[in-house]
């Protein structure tokens, strides 16, 4: 790792404060208050999709009635995985979410997207549009039925969902979709016939006139100059794009720092907020390096080793120190936390039997130590200030038995006053 | 082959004639014509690089003056060359066309260009703006300067040049200019700070102003999905391309029909001319395949074989009747018609020693044989007609003592009147 790495990311991700604290408009000289931060700026995510069933109450207990609260493994999982993020991606494949034209899934969704909102997490939607995963009976429609039923279903689910998801992937893989031929779907043929940009402003400009305030992605698994080019004609076009996704599926090994910084170096010329929307990184056998399409790589089993999660313990604090070295990355979703979910293979924070792996307990001791402020005691001066440095995100001050929070949005040294 | 590759050339690239003979505006009724094809309408290229010297009188004999007309190898090749090929692309890299600023090699490149066109050609400069070969000067500029000189130098040449040469490769492998990084050059430099899209615009921009009636192509390499997006950004900016050109250096072995057919229809798909403007097929060795960088491979020796002549002239059979069975297709330019130019490799149709390969007997009975009508004697009936087919192009019908031309330009049947 870059020498320079830590420093880099105190640079671009934490404060320096010089907080005056008041009460009735007066400082509070020379008394001790305790600073603590409460969450973390950064978008620490995960895919969520386990959560639905427990979010539904659909978990049921052998032979007995609903799992009784905090019982059960699902809910041991979610302890889990809400001590190490703040960012739930949660899924509305197409094909899985209506599979049946006219019974969307909507009542689920929100039950799950609320299940994290309450517990203080922004919620994502992925993908609005996708040629993999699509509804099936799309391809029983004529190319311009498949066109205003995709822009109806964005319309329907942005909407739906506003206010508990106000992010979404809306439209992902656009590079290889018109040429995608490993089987026929809708997608693939309104966008070979429509073309990527007219696709895409149609999908963004539905997505946007449902719900003006929220933040759109444009995602891909392709990291080459083609999705560089389809980019800057998308930007080219006009069409306002909020943050750009980027997959970073690492089946056949990490990536490393200097590759992956100069994928963020080459994706941040745009100027747009980078998401790595899809983080895996393997405690077991590597997939082949020949393998092209990573679906196909599907071994009887699939084994996370000691050896192995030693090595991802190591990889995810590299990967995700120097994510937080470069400025232009605002967030980060890790594809799986229990092993043997996406294509079985041992991507997990999480063993299968629940207990959490070496990566688990480094991404906590960065997240919730490292770059963590615990509740830390501190005595105002004359002029009821104190000085702390703390990573962007909120914070609580408690004086006199009273409490207010406050927030560090933007690295640098910054002056606050903050009324308990 | 595909069986039905030699149908789909006739349908696409031959036209059933019905000529009317007159004279003196009457039907020549019952008269003996020959009708003869002059020149195909199918643009058959090849570098043009080795005539620079013979163009411009530049070769002498040991001891003696300039070769006699018509005696030397250089002739011999000219010969050979012009039996094949009725369209020459050639050399404008800007770091040898002007090595020191304020020097271009305008008037050899000119008397080069003559040389073809008055021996029936059709020429095309290569290429306007490469970051590779570019002015080595152009590093002690500033990025707005860079860009002023480049489009200076795309008017200057493209109005220099205009009549002589009015096709031009305006911009070569824009995919991959601004994140080219085997070498700092001023062309990356731009392409970065002003994107790809913009630098398209300008120097097509600026072709265009100094040659309104020039056919301007967009050239690159890479036929992956990132081309197509550069393509769909650069069309959807509303930029106008004549034609897209597409490399195909086969030194890790022939693409096949399949391959082949398959890039051709993703780049159809813009409903653009399609020009095939750097084919190599190799009479020797392939390059290994785990070569990226064609310039990488450069052995010591790299010999054509007996075996590889016959692969190549099997391949350069399949190659052309590929290209030719697709509509799109207008032209394709081969690379070194003799052995040991570009990266020494054994791609040429004439070995070292100047002696044809069975690849120039195979491509020369396509050309002039089964996509060629000879002096053909016909007899016209009552009406002064006769019925040919014949593949696009131009004709000539002698009768009674005179000549007259014609063209065939249109696939299908048509109906002429020639007055002879």
């Amino acid at each position: 790792m870059p020498s320079d790495t830590d420093a880099l990311i105190r640079q671009h991700r934490t404060a320096a404060a010089t907080l005056t604290v008041t009460s009735g408009g007066a400082p509070l000289a020379s008394q001790e208050v305790v600073v603590a931060q409460r969450a973390h700026a950064f978008l620490f995510g995960c895919t969520g999709f386990e959560f639905i069933p427990l979010a539904n109450g659909e978990l049921v207990q052998a032979g007995a009635g609903p799992m009784e609260a905090g019982t059960g493994p699902a809910e041991r999982l979610a302890e889990q995985w809400l001590d190490l993020f703040n960012f739930a991606t949660l899924p509305f494949y197409w094909g899985r979410f209506e599979p049946e034209r006219g019974r969307p899934d909507t009542r689920r969704l929100r039950e799950t997207a609320r299940w994290f909102t309450d517990r203080g997490c922004l919620v994502k939607g992925h993908p609005l549009a996708w040629h993999t995963v699509t509804a099936e009976w799309l391809t029983e429609l004529t190319n311009p039925e498949i066109t205003q039923v995709q822009l109806e279903r964005i319309r329907r689910e942005v909407t739906d969902f506003a206010g508990l998801i106000d992010t979404w992937d809306v439209i992902n893989e656009v590079v290889i979709m018109p040429i995608f031929d490993r089987y026929d779907n809708g997608l693939t043929r309104i966008c070979r016939e429509l073309g990527r940009i007219p696709l895409v402003r149609m999908v963004f400009d539905a997505a946007r006139e449902a719900n003006p305030s929220a933040t759109l992605l444009l995602n891909d698994f392709d990291m080459s100059a083609g999705y560089e080019c389809l980019i800057e004609g998308v930007l080219e076009a006009g069409i306002r794009i909020d943050a750009l996704g980027l997959q970073s599926h690492m089946h056949q090994g990490y990536w490393g720092e200097e590759k992956t910084l100069g994928i963020v170096d080459r994706f941040a010329r745009y100027g747009l907020p980078i998401h790595f929307t899809e983080t895996t990184l393997l405690s077991g056998p590597l997939m082949p390096a020949e393998i092209v399409d990573l679906n196909d790589y599907q071994p009887a089993e699939w084994p996370s080793t000691p050896a192995g999660e030693e090595r991802q313990a190591d990889e995810i604090v590299r990967h995700y120190k120097t994510l937080l070295s470069h400025p232009s990355v605002r967030a980060t979703t890790y594809w799986g936390m229990v092993d043997g979910g996406w294509l079985g293979a041992p991507g997990g924070f999480v063993r299968a039997d629940g207990t959490p792996k070496p990566s688990y307990d480094a991404l906590r001791a960065l997240v919730r130590d490292e770059w963590w402020l615990p509740p830390t005691p501190r005595g105002t001066d004359e002029d009821g200030r104190v000085r702390f440095t703390g990573f962007l995100g909120e914070y609580e001050v408690s004086a006199a038995g009273r409490t207010a929070t406050f927030r560090l949005d933007e690295p640098g040294t910054t002056a606050l006053t903050v009324e308990v």
